[in-house]
């Protein structure tokens, strides 16, 4: 019996030497080109985690939030949940007559994109609240889910939920192996997407904050269910993102990842908590493998960020020259 | 070389032996009395964990949701933010000389609590709003934050960080131990809890939920910050209760716990999602250790439910008879 702490021991010893290596010698990003912003990124992480450093933060405040249109998932050439209102007002319309003569409603349904396109905000909200009430919240949860699942998206031929950026995706899971609690907050509506995050990012519901409509506790026939309402509760969006922080995680987070100027409010809170912070935005430059936009664009609009960036220490990820995977299907 | 595997599996094996005689040994609840109640608990953790079994679930669903007024922390005689706010009004006295004469500031500051309870849910909201509000996140979780860790609830004469229930943490403990995710629901407000729930409780900032102030974020002199207004965003209560879940966790709890008729629309919201669920009632019954009330009392009434308890198979817990102690420090 004596001989046997000394063999544990040394099996132990070897499986710490073997596991460091291995640790050492495996790159948590590898979807991810070798440069700066890759750089900025371990140095970043290693700082905060090292034990009785300056930049330590204990692993409870190791908060990340992303955005998600853009961020994590395709947002071009139209935002997905858009595209989902659109074809929900397709499936519903026969228990909706009165679409046949209401606008944005019967443009959408004769396919006159363009009238659809001039009623502007207003018009689209129309058709967002008109698509996202008057169900249950285990309805609508089954009706999105469904719709990422088996719609592809039209440039790569897959399935929505597939159309996933890989490097975000080892970012994330590097930041969870270093005990970071990773969060979405994005403008798009917070049940939408979470019949698919946790699929998805490896991120459950209750780490996923985002816009929504008002809700309604109801017992009917002894069944008690929440009911969506057709009103706008919560924009979670620029100046909106930081609240909704506030309101769902209630501390501020040291690390943000955005890629529009929609996303600036988040990142500006972020990086105003002292210590070292993290701001990132992802910059379309790739219209080979996914899209290229910015300034201009109608989805995503990256312009002030572009500006400011330098000035405020502002990260700009080039995706065409800092990724070099895109899709996860594309590591099989 | 080839003896090491079968010494290693034999140690594994004991060591396997002895941390399941161990976690069997050990009582989990050992400030809970044996009986029904405790039975109940440990029976539905036992089934819902039983991996192949007909009531399983999956780790990620494995949601309970806690009231915290009377449920986590004491409420009696009146609740701790409404003395917290009456604190602050006598703070702020001097930077609000209209106070001097506006009801019910002028009574709550002459120590006339008759017109201060004459003035109503209305007087009461406007001592809120008024305390609540006006300075920024950081500042009101510092104010929040000092109250509760200082100031001594009166019977137990100790601060009210501590006047928390010893059997309720044994609880929350043995959940998580058991991969639950644990929350809070409160109809308090979130800012006012948070500051404390992770020292009291090992309940972190962004799993609680409650009723909160409207917020905007603002960048001012360059700083970044989020200030909070004189208006009521929401209130986690009633039948806010299954709103503030889903807005926030987007699951339906396994588990409910509560205290009062105000907890249950959250009970029968978490009853209703079919499959093993537990909802929960204390009944404070205990007027020589904590105190009695229940029916007709002006916080915390529990008089609906338990009328209909036994229908909707919703289990009291009767404080004097089902804890063997009540606060944390009796341990000591």
């Amino acid at each position: 019996m004596k001989r046997i702490p000394a063999i544990l021991f040394t099996l132990s010893f070897a499986v710490v030497l073997f596991s460091a290596a291995s640790v050492q010698a495996k790159d948590p990003l590898p979807s991810w080109n070798e440069g700066k912003v890759k750089q900025s990124l371990i140095h970043f992480v290693d700082e905060v985690t090292k034990k009785g450093g300056t930049h330590y933060v204990p692993p409870s405040e190791r908060i990340a939030t992303f955005d998600n249109d853009g961020t994590l998932w395709v947002e071009y050439p139209m935002y997905t949940q858009v595209l989902f209102a659109f074809e929900r007002v397709k499936k519903l319309a026969p228990q909706h007559p009165e679409w046949k003569t209401e606008q944005p409603f019967k443009a959408l349904l004769a396919g006159d994109m363009k009238t659809v396109g001039a009623s502007g905000m207003k018009g689209l909200m129309k058709i967002i609240l008109a698509t996202h009430s008057g169900m249950t919240a285990t309805e609508f949860e089954k009706e999105a889910g469904d719709f990422l699942r088996n719609t592809n998206q039209p440039k790569i031929k897959r399935p929505y939920i597939e159309a996933i950026y890989q490097p975000q995706l080892e970012l994330l899971q590097y930041l969870r192996a270093n005990e970071f609690k990773t969060f979405i907050v994005s403008g798009g509506g917070i049940a939408f997407m979470r019949p698919v995050t946790e699929q998805a990012y490896g991120i459950p519901p209750e780490q996923v904050v985002g816009s929504s409509v008002v809700t309604k506790f109801q017992v009917k026939d002894g069944k008690p269910e929440l009911i969506r309402m057709p009103k706008i509760n919560f924009v979670d969006d620029k100046a909106g993102k930081p609240v909704g922080i506030y309101e769902h995680i209630g501390r501020r987070p040291i690390l943000a990842f955005g890629n529009a100027d929609a996303d600036m409010q988040m990142i500006e809170y972020t990086k105003g908590g002292g210590g070292l912070r993290l701001g990132l935005f992802v910059h379309h430059t790739d219209a080979k493998r996914e899209y290229a936009y910015d300034r201009k664009s109608h989805v995503g609009k990256l312009d002030k960020a572009l500006d400011l960036a330098d000035k405020n220490d502002w990260i700009i990820v080039d995706m065409k020259k800092d990724w070099k995977v895109i899709f996860p299907f594309e590591m099989k």
